[in-house]
C-alpha cells in the first residue's frame, strides 16, 4: 500500500507538531505509512504586509481568507493549476460550519485515498471561490463553532489514518472492532474487582461465557436505548432484543 | 471573571501544548481568561511498571483504563475523594463514543463554569466504575472513531474558551455571530473581483444595502435548504423565506 500523503494548509502550523507526532499518528509517519506536509499558506500572499484576508464586499463584520494565497498553495503542492486544468485533482477538503457532517462512512471512504488536502481557516470566511473552484469537500464535525479548522482538520486525519492497513497494533484493532456492531459498546471492567467497595458485577467473574456473552449484548443494547435511540432507526433488531427493549420500556413505565 | 480552570487527564501529554498554545487559546492563557492544567495520570498508577489498563473481566479484546489511576488524579485535583464526599464536584468530563452528541447549547452551558475536568482515554476502554462513580458528564464530538479522547477534549476547550468573556478580538466576534441565526452562512467575498476570471456577483458590488441584505439572507436560506435541511426544523419560516423555499423547490422539480 502507498503511503497516504497528507497536506494541511493552515495559518498556525505550530498547533499541529504535538498532535501528529504522537501516539497512533506519530507512529504511522515513522512507519511510512503516512506523510504530514503542513504548509503556512501565508508564504504564498502576494503582497508586501503578507495579507491573507481581508474585507467582505458588501460589508458586514468579520474577515474573509482572499482566494489567491490558496489557489496558489494548493496549486504549488498539485503541480497544475486546478480551475484551469482537465486533470483529476485529489481530495480537497474545505473545514467549515457549512460542511457535511463528518461521519464513520465518510471516514473510511477518505481513508481509501493516496492524497488528501485539507484547508483550515481560522476565525476568518473564506471567500466563496474557494469553495466553488478549488475545493471538491466541504466538511463539518459537528454543530458547534470552534476557532479554526485546525483541530477539525486534526480529527479527520486521526480518524483516516487509523483506518490505513498497519496503523493500529492488534490490541487496539480488536478493541475498535466493537464500534461497528451499530450500538453503544457494552460496559467493561477491569481489576480490581472490588475498588474502595464498586464492584464488578458477579457475571462477569462467573466464567460463564454464554451468560457473560447475553449480559453484554443486553446491555450494549439498554445503553444505546438509554442514550442513543436515534441509532436504533438504523439497527436491524432481533426477536430477543426487541423482547429486551419491552422489557426496558415496562422497568421505565413502572419507575 | 474568575479564569476558566481546566484540568487535563492524559496519557499523552506532548499533544496539547501547540494547540493550547497557539492562537486563541494561547492568548486567553496569556490574558489569564483561562489556566492550563495537563496530567499524565500515569503517574498515579501504583504499581511497579505503572501499569494504567489490563485485561477487561469476562474476556474479550482491547485493555481497559484502571480505576485506580483516574479516580486518584481527580482526588489530588480535588482535594477531596469525590464518591465518598458530599462536596459538589466541579464538572468532570469523560470523552468516549458513548457520550452525549455534543453541540453549541453545551458549550455555552459549560463555558459558565468556573473549573472543568476532562478524562482522555486513549484506544483503551473505560473501567465502569468511572463513569458510574466519578464523571459527572460523558460527551462525543461526533458519531466517528477516534484513537482517543484527546483531540475531542481540545475541541471542547476551542468552543467553551473562545465564549469566555474577553477571548476574542472585535473583529472575531463579529464574524461569529452569523452562526446564531440558526441557518448556514451566505457566501461571502473579498477582494479581487476578478480573480483568474471567478467573479464576485454584481450585487455586491453595487452599494444597494437593501438589495445586498435581501440577497444574503436568500443564499443562506438556499445553502442551507439544499445541504442541512434538518437544521430547517427547529427553524421559524417568515412568509419571505416561505415563497423563497417554494422557489428553490420550483427550480429543482424543473431541472
Amino acid at each position: 500500500m502507498k503511503p497516504l500523503k497528507l497536506h494541511v494548509f493552515t495559518l498556525f502550523p505550530e498547533m499541529f507538531e504535538g498532535v501528529l507526532g504522537s501516539s497512533i499518528l506519530g507512529k504511522a509517519e515513522q512507519k511510512e505509512l503516512v506523510s504530514y506536509h503542513i504548509v503556512n499558506f501565508r508564504e504564498y500572499a502576494q503582497n508586501k504586509h503578507s495579507q491573507v484576508d481581508d474585507y467582505p464586499y458588501g460589508g458586514g463584520g468579520g474577515m474573509i481568507l482572499k482566494p489567491e494565497p490558496l489557489f496558489h498553495a494548493v496549486e504549488d503542492v498539485l503541480g497544475f493549476t486546478p480551475h484551469k486544468s482537465q486533470k483529476k485533482r485529489p481530495r480537497i477538503i474545505l473545514l467549515c460550519p457549512q460542511g457535511e457532517p463528518y461521519t464513520q462512512a465518510k471516514a473510511e471512504e477518505l481513508a481509501q485515498e493516496d492524497e488528501l488536502l485539507f484547508i483550515c481557516g481560522h476565525y476568518e470566511g473564506y471567500d466563496e471561490r474557494i469553495r466553488t473552484h478549488l475545493v471538491t469537500d466541504e466538511i463539518s464535525i459537528g454543530d458547534y463553532v470552534l476557532t479554526g479548522g485546525e483541530l477539525a482538520s486534526m480529527v479527520i486525519i486521526d480518524s483516516v489514518v487509523r483506518l490505513r492497513e498497519g496503523a493500529l497494533g492488534n490490541e487496539q484493532s480488536a478493541k475498535t472492532d466493537s464500534y461497528s456492531t451499530g450500538l453503544l459498546e457494552y460496559p467493561q471492567y477491569t481489576r480490581p474487582a472490588d475498588f474502595d467497595g464498586m464492584k464488578v458485577p458477579d457475571v462477569l467473574l462467573s466464567g460463564h461465557h454464554a451468560n457473560i456473552e447475553e449480559w453484554r449484548r443486553k446491555e450494549s443494547l439498554f445503553r444505546t436505548w438509554q442514550r442513543r435511540r436515534d441509532l436504533l432507526e438504523s439497527y436491524s433488531l432481533s426477536e430477543q432484543e426487541k423482547a429486551w427493549i419491552a422489557e426496558f420500556e415496562k422497568t421505565q413505565t413502572s419507575e
